[in-house]
């Protein structure tokens, strides 16, 4: 156990590293040369450009005005000058629903830390039961000020189940409060973007193959005879795994190309060679620049062949589509609604918008995806709980008696009072740490292996698998010891009753360990993020090495962004943390506030300056964050009724019982309420925007505006002079088409007999 | 422990009971006076009146016909004859689906019961374990063929391991063949059945109370924006219980006066006369005729008044409607989208039929729906786990040494042979039966309280509540001694993996108990079943006493109809008991069968001649009975796990770990592809039907046709001469109507302003 000193010891550590990133990521960041990667979102949004244009050489790489120098913190009031609907408009609202959830911490945490400290340290304190105890137990100085400190069958048990009431009910507050906000947020994020594709679009799975025609025709009829009203168009699906690749490679040339002929401009005598052969080692000297053209105009020969072979193979088209309707309305509906007598088959959804899509799981049958799902959740499993067995190695490191025996010439190393507040207060956070970094890669694998399809909810379900994790494994493993699968034994050995009760026991006990992974995982952690150390020192090796042209300086910073289903589940664990320890070991408390706080300032910096989200999911995850709150409400419930039924307070624990059961209809009650606004589109919501896009622009062309949306992207790497041929791949859908029955509800005919080649594209050409 | 003699006892009985219902069923059926109890469900439909019209006196009450006395048992041919389709035609969906549960019951069980008999018999008679330890354990001789009778640690246990799966995977088959075929039964129900009013219409809750206008005019207005292509009419629910109660009264008095005259017709010569006062006890003697006469004109002023009251005061108009559409296809789309912004207002789902609806629970608000749902939820809870003391205080009694204990004086009687057994054999089932009749209408009491708006869903919540009962009470219950709260505490102490040991040891030695259960409530049930001995007594006591008018005839045979909440769920124990004996005990299987095969003749007979449903559901309850299967399954396999390893079975014992797991993932399948089929009606059925509709009738007024599909069934209670008050409250809605702007999509507007009072329901009047 870590006592007092330890504690001091870590924070201070930690304190210092912290101020060492930041005072880091002060000088860094006013330096021209680092420009890209501190303010990449304001490059991909197109309003700064490379500083080094201009000024001498050396002022290209270092910021040589001392001024600036001076004022190296004010990034933190220039995070929070911004309002929020400037950042939702900067950053899109996934951002600032994330920013927000840092808020809901400081909005939870801040009273009931006042209240905790204030109530309950005097409770805790005054009945000094640990002093008479202490030869037996080792208990640090924190035990206290915890609940440990407690006498059993003590009256001032109520006070803590109080507390517990009190809080549960502030949390729910809060909780509704912020639902409510975010959910009419979206919807009014939802209301004011201005049009775009996915409000018309569904996406529809499962399309049975149809005897004897092309799947096209099939969706083609299929909605136009029972979406007659509203239907538009579709969007076919192309199996283009093997077009992709080329199309990778063509790129790579045509890089190779701009460098050589960006040479050959600033040195315009010597004409560059290459060498023919593997990776231009050895081989025939050849003129570059002609080498180059010669092999694009070849790739893309085989292009063409590949294009023609996806565009004639009517297997290269996949059972899915993109079914475009002429309203909000009839998309509203289509989605919602059960197209086909067989509920496997015609599966229609919102589309997601063209860049969330994640196109290699458009076309898993449904049986397919039934046991994939089973088969994972089976393997998420064994995962969490195998996973724990080289975690409780490390950690065992932390138990210093135990490691002198093993190595007993580490003795006098070990004994130094510094290190020995290192190793018991931060090792055992750190190697927690450095095993989550491999896990987020395996769990995504996991997820895409579901078979979703769509990145925003690859995303969520990665999140929630990682959160399972963390729960099982940081949480619990920190608090019991064992493998989570010898836990997982035990547990499926003892009593239902028994389990929190085995839990509660060690929690007060375990308050400095959390308390010093805080500290390492929140704060130097949080620092260490706005300095982005990783991705700085990435961006200059690759512009020492690799970059040749100004393509590649663009594409050298990759696009960062909020990793959401790493950073939102660890978050929701401080949530867990607080919550827990509330009424435990109140002195947790501030840790977690200065967490919230730090976290917020510098994530706000960072939507603002660096991140930029790869799509927009309108917060769709907040039902998610909200429902893992409600679950460490619960689970702070059932660990706090353990700990009591150990202190023998029997008079006051069965007060706690109606809790959970409250704190559970709670949360129906805002599943009903609420989450329908993240995966349903309201029709009075569709027809008013329907009415007043048709008041704003009643002749507008939405067929033209929707025709090539759902386009793969693969087919969007065309050059302009393509365009004839791209044509082709967007009106391929309609090549055997045959005239259908006339509507008779008088809907426009999009058929045109006399232009069959051309007219999804005619945009200007034709009214 | 019952020996294989109690079992032959009860066996006895239980048959000679059977026969006695049989032959006094076959006695009675024949005599006229009986032909409204045994055909009632002709007299309703119409085709066979009143036989005692006909013949002399006695051979009105009386058959005389001896020819007939001969063929007693024709009845079950004549059951037979009628094919399925028929009884689909004559009795409905629900009904038909009713029957096809006994009809699984048999495809699962016969070859089950002939494999476990052939296969397990031997393989358990020949390890006598039993005869060694006969000393030690009470066991009765059918333990000899069970799996208590085989060594632990024994190899043969893989033989029961293997029958486990192979029974449960012919039980999924069964199943999915089942719910496939029940499935499209319902869909071609659906499309088949003419034209209804539900198909049209959908019912919408909690409507907002709008400021300054009227809930008619808001859902008019509501629906007129957001469906504006397919929006037809709405019908709105009054508050309209003070108005029924009068309603009933003045039936009441009419039927009074029905009588009087019919006496006054009789005997011309005397004016029937009757006292005013209290129940015709005391008070001055006036004219019956003239006295009924004036009471029901005074009523029918009250009633005009209250007529108006309702129409013109705002807040009888209840915040729910029954909106129509002009097709199925909208009312489809109108149903399974989210209305409104706030997914707790404009609820919308499919309406009941008119017949199935439950008006008192039309209004309840959201917020409370959630909360009574909570309570009640708790309130089973309660029930369920304290109802059990009681009966387990009868079923003490069985346990004769404790009751000669308490009461010595019984001994001689006791001691007899055939008192002991029929005490041991029968009073437990018995006794059991007679509490559970008591339960069924708590269990619907609490399932209004939870809001459900249709009969047809209450009952179904009702008969999961019933199964759950049924399930702790009396499987449970019956196996692990003591009250269901003692073990509910028990198990709380325990560990998971215990509960299944704890109860699998017992099940092998309840074998006996649930042999007789199943003679006296299956065999012996069923057969009084067919006799109707309440509702038959019932009849005749009214006639004699109560019947004054020939609609009081009619009435006093209320129809009758199967029981659901109570009869699905006993049944679904069968299936339980079935599947948990299958591999443990094989030898109650065939007991099971012959319940099934019984059962199946007489409900069959039953539906065809006695029942007639209050609504159809299109066998709704399908899923609940897939699923309660599905669970069976479940705990049959968990406590075989349990039997197994408390007879240290160890290497056989973790083949069973992957069979729930498939188990569930095949429910989970089954729910995905057939439940939808069950609360969703796929837009290409319905557009279907509408375009067949549509070439049928091309011209039909259909807003005529729905008109007054859903008015309350109170308002139907006037005669034809109030016709023209009765439109006043159909068409009251649009009294305040103010016509909105024209609709463009050039929907007709129904709004006729030269005869606002009339239009709804000038069917031939105008076009």
């Amino acid at each position: 156990m870590a006592t007092l000193q330890d504690i001091t010891v870590s924070a201070f550590i930690n304190i210092l590293i912290a101020f060492a990133f930041l005072l880091a990521f002060a000088l860094l960041r006013i330096q021209p040369i680092n420009d890209r990667v501190y303010f990449s979102k304001w490059y991909i949004t197109g309003s700064r450009t490379s500083p080094r244009r201009s000024g001498n050489f050396v002022g290209k790489f270092v910021n040589l005005n001392l001024r600036t120098y001076l004022t190296f913190l004010n990034w933190m009031p220039q995070a929070m000058r911004i309002s929020e609907a400037e950042i939702i408009d900067h950053a899109g609202l996934d951002s600032a629903a994330f920013l927000r959830i840092y808020v809901l911490g400081l909005k939870i945490f801040v009273p009931i830390t006042v209240i905790a400290l204030l109530v309950l340290l005097p409770v805790n304190l005054s009945n000094g039961m640990l002093s008479f105890l202490k030869r037996d137990l080792v208990t640090s100085d924190i035990d206290k000020l915890s609940i440990s400190n407690v006498r059993p069958k003590s009256l001032r048990f109520f006070v803590h189940i109080g507390l517990e009431y009190l809080f549960t009910i502030w949390t729910c507050f809060m909780l509704y409060k912020e639902y409510d906000y975010i959910a009419s947020m979206r919807l009014k994020f939802l209301a004011s973007q201005s049009r775009r594709a996915e409000q018309f679009t569904v996406v529809v799975q499962n399309v049975p193959r149809p005897p004897g025609k092309s799947i096209s025709d099939a969706v083609d009829q299929f909605f136009r005879t029972n979406h007659p009203d509203h239907y538009l168009c579709h969007q076919a699906v192309y199996n283009a795994n093997k077009f992709a690749k080329l199309s990778k490679k063509r790129d790579r040339l045509q890089n190779w190309l701009d460098y050589y002929q960006l040479k050959f401009e600033r040195n315009p005598n010597k004409r560059p060679t290459t060498k023919k052969g593997f990776w231009g080692l050895w081989g025939e000297r050849v003129d570059s620049i002609e080498h180059y053209k010669q092999q694009i105009k070849d790739l893309e020969k085989t292009m063409a062949l590949e294009r023609q072979t996806i565009i004639k193979d009517p297997k290269s088209v996949l059972p899915v589509a993109f079914v475009s309707f002429d309203s909000r309305w009839g998309a509203a509906v289509c989605a919602q609604t059960q197209q086909s007598r067989n509920p496997t088959k015609w599966l229609t959804c919102w589309a997601p918008e063209p860049r969330d899509v994640y196109w290699k799981n458009l076309s898993i049958p449904f049986i397919s995806l039934t046991i994939r799902r089973l088969v994972i959740s089976l393997l998420v499993f064994a995962l969490v709980f195998f996973y724990m067995i080289p975690i409780a190695f490390v950690q065992s490191l932390a138990n210093l008696d135990g490691l002198v025996r093993v190595a007993p010439f580490l003795r006098p190393v070990i004994e130094t009072e510094f290190v020995k507040s290192f190793l018991q207060g931060y090792l055992p956070g750190l190697a927690l740490k450095i095993f989550l970094l491999v896990l987020p890669a395996i769990l995504m694998f996991m997820s895409k292996m579901e078979g979703y399809i769509s990145l925003s909810m690859l995303e969520r379900r990665t999140a929630a698998k990682y959160y399972f994790f963390m729960l099982v494994n940081v949480f619990l493993g920190s608090i019991v010891t064992g493998t989570a699968f010898e836990q997982l034994h035990a547990f499926l050995h003892q009593a239902p009753t028994q389990i929190p009760r085995t839990i509660g026991v060690s929690i007060p006990m375990k308050a400095t360990f959390f308390i010093t992974y805080i500290m390492v995982d929140g704060w130097a952690g949080i620092a260490s993020e706005i300095l982005r150390l990783k991705p700085l020192i990435i961006f200059h090796l690759k512009n020492m090495f690799l970059v040749k042209t100004q393509r590649d300086r663009e594409l050298a910073m990759n696009p960062p962004r909020v990793d959401f289903p790493e950073t939102i589940p660890s978050l929701q664990l401080y949530f867990l943390l607080g919550l827990v320890y509330a009424v435990v070991t109140p002195i947790l408390l501030p840790f977690i506030v200065v967490f919230f706080a730090f976290a917020y300032l510098v994530y706000r910096h960072q939507v603002i300056n660096v991140y930029n989200q790869r799509y927009e999911s309108g917060a769709a995850f907040w039902p998610h964050v909200h429902s893992r709150i409600i679950a460490s409400l619960l689970i702070s419930q059932l660990l706090l009724f353990g700990l009591l039924s150990t202190k023998k307070a029997a008079n006051s624990t069965p007060f706690l019982i109606a809790l959970p059961i409250l704190t559970l209809s709670f949360h129906k009650y805002c599943k009903h309420r609420f989450e329908p606004a993240f995966w349903k589109f309201p029709l009075e919501e569709a027809m008013a925007k329907d009415i007043a896009d048709h008041t704003a622009e009643p002749d507008l062309n939405l067929r033209a505006y929707l025709a090539d949306a759902y386009l793969h992207p693969i087919f969007r790497s065309f050059e302009v002079d393509e365009e004839e041929e791209l044509v082709e791949v967007r009106v391929n859908k309609h090549q055997t088409h045959v005239p259908g029955p006339t509507s008779t509800s008088g809907n426009v005919c999009y058929y045109d007999p006399e232009h069959p080649q051309h007219y999804t594209y005619q945009r200007e050409a034709e009214p």
